[in-house]
């Protein structure tokens, strides 16, 4: 696909074509310091690599030809949109959070200054024109995870119509059943956006596609607990970050194959850093492309990173949907029981997270636990209070860290990082 | 009853008695300064002023000598949580938010820093010992409206338990069934507490006392549409805040005295400021005793309140409970429909309160609207920008403020106040 082909693509989509321009050169930029200059690197992220650079480009195009093809693309910013649904009426579902500062000062204008920086992105984006997901999708789904996106998506819906899942707050059978009509409405809604009926065969299609997609990562994580760690966390992130983007198929081969070499790897005693590394484990806010600052910081502290406990990371592919449904009422009660899992900070309580990420932190053999919230993000900031006491009761260290998308804090970051990670040693 | 009486209850209620006594040194300062220094202040405000001088102590006497009578008390944190239900178990139903800095520190190695005032007092309270409604409820009730309070209240039920029922978050069919389902679990769990049966002619009783009480609300309001105005906009706030700890048939009682008052006073054609005086509305978060700063600013700024659009006004009696029904089920029905009809921030869309904050400075002709939300509110922050736009579209002009409990910013307060006021005039 040539270069001009692309610029007609967007200004098809109408992208403000020199913001454009800027926001993509930054991103190569960024990806080469913090991704190519990476020593010992897989084989098999040639894949991640060139699903990055077209990430705005190719995918946008496969997903204008699915449009052209009469499919529908539906765009969602939360792990609660079930993605089973919307395979099952042969949509594209892609997801739209954003990790980078654009267009906050426009965004300010229509949510509070205290508002989390992946929640001012998303609005930036689409005030400033950024985003080809936002302006290829159909139909884009909100949820009431937290006040800051479920009040957020009422500005939103202003300039970008957006349909809105409510997400209970407790896990009881009344929250259960709330939950299961809502299930219901978006398959109801995807029918009506498609004109198309999701058959008992369809969903148990979707519902196989999903899973396997989760199997991937599941194995993934399952091998990072090798030391020397075979995968750096940058890399394993991406890997999570484009399991939003990519057509899920191909991305699941992609991956079974990435993990192929990394069992290689392990059993010839190969990694990316020498074993006795401090290995650490992100846990808490989803890090949304290319919100690489972090990982970026860490590993460049002399430590690994072995997990990510988060939306984009385990949060998201740690539960199957039951696969043994029939019926369409079999598959939508499976449905309704793998999303109430979720250990989202959205719960009260939800100390079924306390458990995961003390239990994914000695699987992952990590050393300790680095835990992430975002500025004014209120149900991570709450508990990173209990996950640092669930982890010392268990005698695994934690740092926590709120930060937001600007570069600002990343010498003061680096400081802190090192200090601990040196206790770690 | 004696200082020393008073004393030996609070010892007894395990207060920090030096603290409190400090606690209540200064209440009584601002008291004088905010309230007894007003001019043309009504009679039935001796009613205000002795309640106050007496809120930890003859109150407290009356809810321990009712415990001492086998009667529960239940605390609650939000108009969400029914009344009726409470006094139909003959139980005593006390507000707990607070109004004050105290016990700030403490509360920040529980909640995250950014948490607004209000969470954060209340916190405070507990744990530098210093409210005897909290040391003197049986059963405290938090609930989820917003991720603030949801969250707080995990920590908070580590040193005092709390029952926490699920409000839901849009106003869906579904989602009244949950509120329906959590109505019918707060009335079991209130039984289980006091040991007695709540009958339909308990219940009955007590949407009876519950809907007196907002009738009485709803005559002041109604009666501060005169101009001028018969009634500071200090003492409204102070009767609405009254309402959540007062006994609810003698405040009914008082409240209707006090209107009389009022009818009288503007036949007379009197009032607290001479006819003409800028009438400004608040709107927005709820402001708990003693948080009576901006009343205090905006008085003081030449200009007359004439209504509260907040949970500690007309967001609590705004509606009643329909008296219609005769079984247990239809009563059940008619207090999950009125609670759905509250207007509060955490739903979404909220467009009814547009609707509300509207009609509300119609009715009580007001010439400008002061939109409050404490520091770190999402959800009230978020709706400041959409109560702006709906007052413009009215030519109500608005005023956002966004201030805590600390006094650092009054000066800052009174300059941006007096400006607005001096647009109106």
């Amino acid at each position: 696909m040539t270069d001009s082909a692309h610029r007609e693509m967007w200004e098809k989509l109408n992208l403000d074509l020199e913001a454009h321009d800027g926001l993509l050169a930054v991103l190569g930029q960024f990806y080469g310091d913090i991704y190519l200059s990476q020593d010992n690197r897989l084989k098999g992220a040639e894949y991640l690599d060139f699903v990055l650079s077209e990430v705005h480009g190719l995918r946008i195009k496969e997903i204008q030809d699915a449009r052209d093809a009469g499919r529908k693309v539906i765009g969602s910013f939360c792990v609660f949109v079930p993605e089973e649904i919307t395979l099952a009426a042969d949509a594209v579902h892609v997801g739209l959070c954003a990790g980078a500062e654009a267009g906050t000062d426009l965004a300010e204008q229509m949510v509070p200054r205290n508002t989390c920086a992946l929640i001012k992105s998303f609005i930036g984006f689409k005030l400033a024109r950024l985003c080809p997901f936002i302006e290829s999708s159909d139909m884009i789904v909100g949820e009431t995870t937290c006040d800051g996106k479920k009040k957020a998506y009422e500005a939103f819906n202003e300039i970008a119509p957006t349909y809105v899942m409510e997400v209970p707050q407790t896990k009881t059978q009344a929250a259960r059943e709330l939950w299961k009509s809502e299930v219901l409405r978006y398959l109801a809604e995807v029918e009506k956006l498609t004109g198309k009926t999701i058959t008992a065969e369809k969903l148990k299609e979707g519902i196989r596609i999903a899973n396997g997609k989760r199997r991937a990562l599941q194995r993934l994580t399952a091998l990072r607990a090798a030391d020397p760690a075979p995968i750096s966390g940058r890399d394993a992130l991406l890997i999570n970050q484009i399991s939003f983007y990519d057509d899920p198929v191909r991305f699941t081969a992609k991956i079974n194959e990435l993990c192929d070499e990394l069992e290689s790897r392990i059993a010839d005693g190969k990694g990316v850093a020498p074993a006795g590394t401090p290995r650490l484990m992100l846990s808490g806010c989803p890090m949304a492309v290319p919100n690489w600052k972090l990982p970026y910081v860490v590993e460049g502290a002399g430590a690994v990173i072995v997990g990510e406990e988060s939306c984009i990371g385990t949060r998201n592919s740690r539960d199957l949907v039951d696969e043994s449904g029939e019926t369409l009422e079999e598959m939508i009660d499976a449905i309704t029981d793998r999303y109430m899992k979720i250990d989202c900070a959205c719960f009260t309580p939800n100390d079924e997270r306390l458990d995961n990420v003390t239990a994914l932190a000695k699987d992952v053999k990590a050393d300790g636990v680095i835990h992430y919230s975002l500025l004014f993000c209120q149900p991570y900031s709450h508990e990173a209070l209990k996950v640092d006491k669930a982890l010392q009761a268990e005698g695994v260290p934690m740092l926590s860290i709120e930060t937001d998308y600007s570069m600002e804090d990343v010498e003061q970051l680096k400081t802190r990082v090192e200090a601990f990670v040196e206790t770690l040693a």
